[in-house]
């Protein structure tokens, strides 16, 4: 762990520094504010143009182990670790950084959509669990999705729970949020992409269902899979070949292994 | 949801009655005792012969979601939904099932190695959250792996957090605690399986590593890897084929992926 004897480091770190302060020792996020913590995600966030850094409330140890100097002016206060489990969720393991930043700002399905097989769309149906969103976002980074698409209504606001589950990925990885599901499969689709619902009672297999070409992986809640309008959205169904004697697996697991076995397909050479 | 008259139904689910009185809404578990809470972890527990049941407090909507009966004289105590969050990790789900149990018995190495190489063995270093313990069990039982291996000392207790992570498949699938981890991957190659470390920088992927014989996947927790120790007694070293920006998996979503690439294989006719 790199120790720093200056109080505001002066390089690297990108992201532009807040507009706003937050309010100092207030316990809560200003308003439209979100509060990301732990090292991965905070180090992402302050590293991701796009986002609009308030502040940041952090240990010595926390920003020394930060990769990157923060920016000369950047709005941080130093704290003790029990001061900044105040600022967060319940338990929470901050580890020294805890980030005051703007929501990022909203992204459209016609700006991702760039046709490449090798980059799958997840798309997520009532997926509500900020773990579970969290962690698919991070394999969605781990596996090149090109962008996680979920209908606003039935999904976990950006929070520092589910950037904590990301593990950075939330900086990364484009997420799209529209207001009808069905039509947005619509628009993949005449993008060009195959779009396959997870569906445990499928006759096809994940690897039988994958084309050669671009993929929308269209996947429900656990408890109730998808809607049947979406599956109506879908080019096919698939299952994942289990054999054991738990029928479903987490979300964040099936999408995990989706992603994989669309990574692991023979794709033709460009 | 079925509806019953009766406060103490009578036939079905399978378990043995407990030999011990949880202490009556003492919000703490009796000496030995495991809560677990939640529809999937109670039921599968009820269901497990091998479960030595104590007490089970639980709504009317709770019992009544039941597939299966209580048998007769079981030690039931009916109560409301907010009583039972008394009895349970904060915030935790319960739906209405809270049951008091001794932890399962001691599983052996030898009695589980059966090796069919459809039956892949799960081996874990060092993973200590019970989430993801509890998630990689639900995957290995829905992959139908022989067991789960951890080192005793390196690994989390059977709780109601793990349980129900594990979505009843703490009751389904062997978890085998040992006390010197390298030793049990000794004896694990003796019995005839390959050893499979998963390990970003290794220069195979899980695919190429595969045998078409028994194997066992060796992961290690996330921030730190296998340690030296265990990657000298694996047979090969694989990393998930990951193209993107982030360079890790959760590990239970690496653990289903490298279960699905098993399940996946090509396998010599018996």
């Amino acid at each position: 762990m790199k120790r720093k004897t200056d109080e505001r480091p002066t390089r690297a770190l990108r992201g532009r520094a807040g507009r706003m302060q937050g309010g100092r020792g207030s316990g809560r996020a200003s308003t439209g504010a979100v509060r990301l913590w732990g090292h991965h995600a905070v180090e992402a966030a302050l590293k991701n143009p796009e986002r609009n850094h308030r502040k940041l409330w952090a240990t010595r140890e926390g920003v020394a182990a930060l990769d990157g100097e923060l920016p000369a002016n950047f709005p941080v206060e130093y704290a003790q670790g029990a001061d900044l489990a105040r600022l967060v969720a319940r338990d929470a393991p901050h580890q020294g950084l805890v980030l005051e930043c703007d929501a990022l700002e909203d992204v459209f399905l016609g700006d991702v959509l760039d046709g490449d097989p090798a980059r799958p769309i997840v798309v997520l149906d009532q997926v509500t669990d900020p773990h579970n969103v969290g962690a698919i976002l991070r394999s969605a980074a781990a596996f090149g999705a090109v962008a996680l698409v979920t209908q606003d209504r039935h999904s976990p606001p950006e929070s520092g729970t589910l950037a904590k589950s990301a593990s950075g990925a939330l900086e990364v990885v484009p997420w799209v949020r529209v207001v009808n599901l069905a039509r947005a499969l619509e628009e993949i689709a005449e993008a060009g992409y195959w779009r396959i619902g997870l569906d445990g009672t499928a006759p096809l297999t994940i690897a039988e269902a994958l084309p050669n070409g671009p993929v929308a992986l269209v996947l429900g809640s656990e408890g109730d899979g998808l809607r049947h309008n979406i599956t109506q959205h879908c080019d096919a169904l698939a299952r994942l070949p289990m054999t054991g004697a738990i029928e479903s697996l987490n979300v964040s697991n099936a999408a995990a292994i989706a992603l994989y076995a669309a990574a692991a397909r023979e794709l033709p050479e460009e």
